[in-house]
């Protein structure tokens, strides 16, 4: 078992939080309870905060009324940065007046992906025409068939090179107490394993999110990377990415890590928080 | 572009052949044109025959009324050997009285797992009573919903530490001049990382079926490894697993490797065929 | 902590038992207490008996009087079977008259490589005649210079595709009570990811050896696979090799695997023996 | 055979680019020939220029006077961007007051770990007071003895969890037309695969040195990712991090990929540069 250390004496000392959203903010059953108390505590004392969320199925704006529903009324639109939006900014910069072919959701394909370029469910890809494919994109583990749409990827991806993106890197993603399902990090891995190539990531461990939440805070006032504390329950992305990007990070131990297994994934991965948390609660 | 060399005249110098189905024998479209001369040349010259398949999804007795329809009455039911044989082999040995759940169709659970166990697809797996489960079989990439059965199949080991047999190990196979379609071994591999696990793996190139082939030709006469030629289209099962069990090897152009691409796929992977053809065919 | 069985109980229900040496017989400090004993048992029973071992730096002869000298004098030479042997059988095989490099000692080269074909060391090969090498062997991770000859090993391999044969497989080796060194497949394994290849392993887990003392013991009288138990240290090649050839497995806990982390290691891994016990003493 | 386009006629597109050194600006020669008209050029048209280099061994100082000694006396100390530096600036704000390992030379152990830490080399590690170590950094190829020191290393990170930093993740770096060696990066790949970890890696593709010039270069004036060019010779760490950052890429034909493979190498990998030049001379 761990010693755990009070969220709130390790957060009073930083000048911004970065905090992950699931397994931090939230878990499958709602809001975890007391989160709004941290919340108002972090708004007290003038700490700011970023949300950076593995999540590309919905929008900065659908992400914010889902907090909004949830209670957590003074989290502002533009403190959540989901790994969709940088996706989105990535192909508006490499791939203009083009055609993008996705797997997931027809509501992913339209916030990401229709900024000057057209988007093409994997299920109504026409093989005999892969030329006019110029991207593809893994955006969501849903909204697609599993049993025909990734073959449909494979046999596009082999007939034609193009860049590939994944909108999110999640491996799974907890569907109750004990079980997990496969997240689009998942799908990737298993058509660049098969392709013998490796796609372009957005989402935690990647810098790319670290990089514009820290770039975004710096608009309103000065931060050192020293001043920022990041906060997940996930080793290899909250953890791992905060380390790398050099922020002091913080393990909590009311999502993916149990207290029961923490002591033992630290030392098998050697990914090392700097404070391990309950909870942000208290 | 290879030199490539006559099969007959290269078959002709060895006592036995091993020869793979898939790319060998037949493709997406039927028997390749010749075949059935190739084995009337085989039969006159004295030469023994096996006929080595990762196909697990079909019995010998199956595979053998395939062969009988497309002409090739010659082809004895005991000169075939299925991955999904060994398998069976296999559980029998090392599961007696249990309960095994799997991927695959029904029919192939019932030859290769219900002999002294009884069977249970993923999809009416309890998860609440995986303790019921005695081991897990990986059998065909049909007969089951991809979107929703490969999360019960990772619940399910992530619940309980069981054997896990995957009876074909391919990744890949044609379903058309230029396309592919997942295999059992591309989901079995899935499942491998998620868990980062390794599972047991029947089907070349591992060596069980050469051996299973190797002693199954010793009981005839006397067959030593210089006397015996392997034949297969693909170089990382068939052309791998023969150089690994020591008997010299043909690569065939006729299925997964072409005469564009052989020089480079032999070069990139250091697999090294000892004899090239165009295919078994003059 | 595991409930482990007697292993005398255990042995005495089969008609042979085939052992892994090192962890087993014997440890960095000598034969381990006791196991002089355990083999007088085996004899008594008249369970016939077979060592297996991943060490090609020594010949079957020569391990055959380091038995001798530890005082298990009843230990026959060719009751012992080294992934070098097999390596060299492989070899006569495939290569005849040919010139084969290697990393390792010169004795292991001189036992191994030099039955028809010439061997080079890799400090001695002329990188502007690569052509002249047919085949390269990593046979030890002695005898070498780790500084500059496997630079010299990736740039021959790059030069010209050949056969590549990993004499040993093993990763790492016990120094001491705490401390590992590695051991050639290790260094097999940087070159391969370095090349994106694999090569041509021996040694357990891969079944060569399993075969070979299985037909071995075949040639004395009958046994069938369930009349024999494996026995080892290491999951990764005894219980994992065991279990894929469709012998019974014990784990001893004199090894590689201790007591404080079996439970776990079968847990992460899924190489599940089908006996445990404290060591083959008692 | 690729269609390249002249350097000028693109950068000439662009308010800055980012080079790489080894293969760009020079090779295992020395100095490319016509690389100082290039230099001039980008100076003439106002282009600010930035070099992002894989090399740790060697302080931003010390490449400035290489550069200087070569003839390239326009380029300033600060337009020079290594991986050394930037794991330097991360060891100062993750590790205080601490014992730093590694493995590398003494010189670049001095600049890179000696801010407010002590430094040890791996061979002067003693085993049993690991806990007195805080972190260790794979420095350089050179300056320890493989035949011992990577032993110790795994020693070393099996007995105590810390933070591990890879320098420089380049993999191989060429020694003349034909012939590489083994990079730092190899040897930590080779102990992270021994030990089943992931390390913090410096370094192209990895993108803290792409921010870290992004970042400087706004200092002065103000630049958005489309106004800039990475130029590199290497898909796997110029061009996949340049595309991963954002940034339009110019693959050379001057060092790692040549116009006998760049087609190749790029269909088989998927990283696509924006554009391709046989070096950046004319």
């Amino acid at each position: 078992m761990m010693n755990t250390q009070s969220f709130f004496s390790i957060a009073g000392q930083f000048k911004a939080v970065f905090l992950d959203s699931y397994g931090v903010l939230k878990n499958h059953r709602g809001l975890i309870d007391g989160v709004k108390q941290t919340i108002d505590f972090i708004r007290e004392r003038g700490i700011a905060l970023r949300i950076l969320t593995n999540d590309a199925s919905r929008s900065q704006h659908e992400q914010y009324l889902v907090f909004q529903r949830l209670g957590l009324t003074s989290i502002q639109e533009e403190e959540i940065i989901t790994s969709g939006m940088l996706a989105k900014q990535y192909l508006q910069h490499k791939v203009k007046n083009g055609r993008i072919a996705y797997l997931g959701t027809e509501s992913a394909a339209s916030y990401i992906l229709e900024s000057g370029n057209f988007s093409v469910p994997a299920r109504e890809v026409d093989l005999e025409h892969a030329d006019g494919i110029d991207a593809f994109v893994f955006l969501d583990d849903e909204g697609f068939d599993w049993n025909s749409d990734i073959n449909t990827t494979v046999n596009l991806l082999r007939r034609k090179t193009m860049p590939v993106i994944v909108a999110n890197s999640d491996k799974l993603y907890p569907v109750s107490k004990n079980d997990v399902a496969l997240a689009t990090g998942s799908v990737a891995q298993l058509v660049e394993s098969i392709l013998n190539r490796s796609f372009i990531h957005f989402g935690k461990p990647d810098s790319q999110m670290f990089m514009y939440a820290f770039d975004h805070l710096n608009r309103d006032g000065q931060y050192d990377k020293d001043d920022i504390l990041m906060v997940g329950d996930t080793l290899h992305t909250d953890i791992l990415g905060g380390n790398k990007f050099g922020l002091k990070t913080t393990l909590v131990l009311s999502g993916n890590t149990s207290s029961r297994n923490a002591d033992l994934l630290i030392n098998a991965t050697g990914i090392i928080p700097d404070y391990i948390c309950d909870s942000i609660v208290g």
